[in-house]
């Protein structure tokens, strides 16, 4: 949790935190370690933080301060990104590379999609698709999201087109959310540890903050899993915020979770959105990872598959292609709100997050072959992924490593704590460090906000002969590392080694 | 010029005019006619216009005010476009069906595009394009667009991909430059009439307002001509607007001009630069219809092609294939600025106004192919814009009825001052209003911010069927409607009849 006040300029002005840049085309974030998220506990100084006109003062006086706050988001990110993309891992061409085991992406089915998108149904040119568009999406594409989402998400009753709005990412979705349900300086509670890219997502253009429901690897009380969510903690968090003055108005989740790769009971679901709907606070359900439940016996649910959502007035679901077809690179998201008021308002804003008109003929085409998905797309996918992450989550246990990792997703939350030279994210960052100058990028838990130092996430949704090799480097950094770190850290209290649900 | 204090809570609280929602799907901006609009030189009372309360208080309540303005943006032209959906003229089923020569879409080369972009050069798909971007695009992308501006701006020296950014369309790049040029609440200068949905573009994210430069139809002083900007003019709108504590932070041009159809001369262009430059503004060139210069005669020059910018590091040029390319629903536009601090900050925005790299490719595609831009496309697209404009400039020629027009875009500006009931803006609604009853859609004079009511912009680029078909139900309204009309209005002092440059 973090406070700040605003300023009138409407500058910067509050610790925005160590914003992940991972899955924003830079895998890491060096330069994003800042002084607020060296000391995520503290209550920090005014204007201290992202906001601080001390960091930015240097800065160009081209820009106005926001202007110059943005671009230090894209710099900070830039110095990793740099690194790696000046030395990027290639099979023919540069096998001393750097491995990526940081962004998550799934790099398993791209032979699948490109034989499916460059079939002849895909290519089609109509004056419509070169017209000015519908802002919500064209309504052929709606209705296919409808359909689409009824049947994947199980829904008890078939989803309306009117709910649904599309448009290029979830990036552009928070945007756009943030903006419409908050004021300048209200704020989302989020559980951490979570995709820290919806940290800027909420804040470059909406202003709103995010208030953090920290989850630890301890199990204790009604816990029974480490980063357990529990509406204690919500409660706790909410009450925090409101004593600190800052307003919330929604409640960010992540289900499937990333980075934890786990995934929501229905039961737990429900009970989240009946505490939002006690506050009256909306509920932000972020699902990109709905078909990337690669473990049959995971129960995943989609929060729209419920019977009866408590306060579906302020329950908003996003869903994209970037994850479960990977395709980060094809910009396609959407929302499902049974509010008009907020579908409508989110369209409004959409004139600055419109896809192609092309593009939403070929994401209809997609959506709609459920011949190919079923019988094609899904079962090798997933047949990949669970390959993929045996083999890593093997080599972890032959290390000896302690992970969570709950059948979901691209990524395994690793816990390194034992490694660190020092308990601390300092600690954390030199064993990055040192993980990239043995060549392997990963993403250490500060940009996800967790609590511990110590945790990092590794993707593993990637070729076998690149896992192959980040491992073998993974492995070098620990066996050279393990006798370098003379204590373990304090906060070391248990060991949540592998657990799944 | 408009001025009104911001609000703590980050709530509307300017005046940001009759915003057009023409070229943004929906043609007319009924509902867009509230009290600040009616009254453009009144100083508005603290919260009066968009931000007021009372206006949104019946609004939802999931909503938070800045949504409410933000959905307030789309209903209120939504009823037009409602109107206007819901009767579309179909020269196969809906005959009796509403012509639009309101939105500034180029309908006349679909056969052209549609051929182009079902070659087999634009299928192409790999791995690459499906993943994370980089945010300001594709190098590829960038490489062509910089060729591309290099050889139809005429630059002195080739320009450099590093100074490109490609994005989603220009509402984004408005949007995205507004946010990082200036501080909330600070402004644009910007000639009126202007196209008005810039007023929300630079507001509904950025919170950045309008300071209008009022030009009018009275040629005096030094003018050459009607609606002429000069220095001086930009002079005295500045002083108001410092006057009134307004910071402005830069000035817009449209060059062609949108809605007036001219052009800046390189004379002129350069004293508006360096007007700028002496007051350290920052211009922002948007250059959406460089291409669509259909009268050879026309000196035409784009910004880039000045052998020396006064302050380069200020200048920040757009374009789009919206208009040059007839693809509004493509969603490609680009930047060039040698500044790279404004392009880093706009790139960092990028990531939501990103587009499908498989969009990417086309667009690299299309630009590269210069044979069929020069030998193809061009001749044909200019020629069939020079037929369709003669067409309707002949017909009001005929009603006897002054307009002006450059020989640039897609619209004639045409004074229909004499034929208002009165010579207010609500006047100019009921003239509206009866075009569209007799079922044809203009946009009105007040939507571009035009200080003098009576003027309308009649959009050429359309078939000749549906031009015939409108200009007569125009010709049946004024015909009918001219015996209304008891007084001419009081400000018409000249006719610029057929003014062209």
């Amino acid at each position: 949790m973090f406070t700040l006040p605003q300023k009138e300029s409407g500058a910067p002005t509050t610790c925005v935190g160590p914003a992940s840049t991972q899955d924003l085309g830079s895998s890491y974030e060096d330069g994003l370690e800042g002084e607020c998220s060296r000391k995520p506990d503290q209550k920090l100084p005014e204007l201290r933080g992202v906001g601080d006109p001390i960091m930015f003062s240097s800065g160009s006086s081209y820009l106005s301060s926001r202007g110059r706050m943005i671009k230090w988001f894209w710099d900070s990110a830039e110095e990793g990104y740099r690194t790696y993309h000046m030395d990027e891992y290639d099979e023919a061409k540069n096998t001393s590379g750097i491995i990526n085991l940081g962004t998550s992406e799934n790099k398993l089915c791209f032979d699948l999609l490109s034989k499916r998108l460059s079939q002849h149904d895909m290519h089609w040119v109509e004056p419509s698709l070169l017209q000015y568009p519908d802002w919500r999406g064209h309504l052929f594409l709606r209705e296919e999201v409808a359909k689409f989402l009824s049947f994947y998400c199980k829904s008890p009753a078939p989803l309306k087109p009117k709910n649904v709005v599309v448009l290029n990412g979830c990036a552009s979705l928070f945007s756009a959310l943030a903006t419409v349900l908050c004021e300048v300086g209200e704020a989302f509670l989020i559980p951490t540890p979570y995709y820290g890219a919806i940290t800027q997502h909420v804040y470059l253009y909406g202003n709103v903050r995010l208030a953090y429901v920290y989850l630890d690897s301890e199990v204790t009380g009604t816990d029974t899993r480490p980063f357990q969510l529990t509406v204690e903690k919500l409660e706790m968090a909410l009450q925090e915020a409101n004593s600190e003055g800052i307003k919330v108005k929604g409640l960010i989740l992540i289900n499937p979770q990333n980075p934890l790769g786990d995934i929501y009971s229905p039961g737990e679901l429900q009970e989240y959105l009946v505490f939002a709907k006690r506050h009256k606070l909306h509920v932000v359900v972020d699902e990109v990872y709905m078909l990337s439940v690669f473990e049959e016996s995971v129960g995943y649910r989609s929060v729209l598959s419920l019977e009866r959502l408590p306060d579906p007035q302020r329950t908003h679901v996003m869903w994209a292609t970037s994850k479960d077809f990977g395709m980060s690179g094809l910009r396609f998201g959407t929302l499902y709100t049974e509010n008009q008021d907020v579908a409508t308002a989110v369209a409004s804003l959409c004139r600055y997050h419109g896809l192609s008109g092309l593009v939403q003929h070929q994401m209809a085409q997609l959506l709609r072959d459920r011949d190919w998905i079923n019988q094609v797309y899904l079962p090798e996918n997933h047949a990949r992924l669970r390959a993929a992450h045996t083999y890593v989550s093997e080599e972890l246990r032959v290390l000896g490593i302690p992970f969570l990792s709950g059948g979901a997703g691209f990524f395994i939350w690793v816990d390194l704590r034992k490694y660190l030279p020092e308990a601390t994210f300092e600690g954390e960052m030199l064993l990055w460090r040192r993980f990239l100058e043995n060549k392997v990028l990963l993403s250490f838990g500060k940009a996800f906000e967790c609590k511990e130092p110590g945790w990092f996430r590794f993707v593993f949704s990637d070729k076998a002969h690149r896992l192959r090799l980040g491992m073998q480097r993974v492995r070098q950094v620990l066996e050279g590392q393990a006798q370098v770190a003379e204590d373990p850290p304090p906060c070391q209290t248990q060991k949540p080694s592998d657990q799944r649900r």
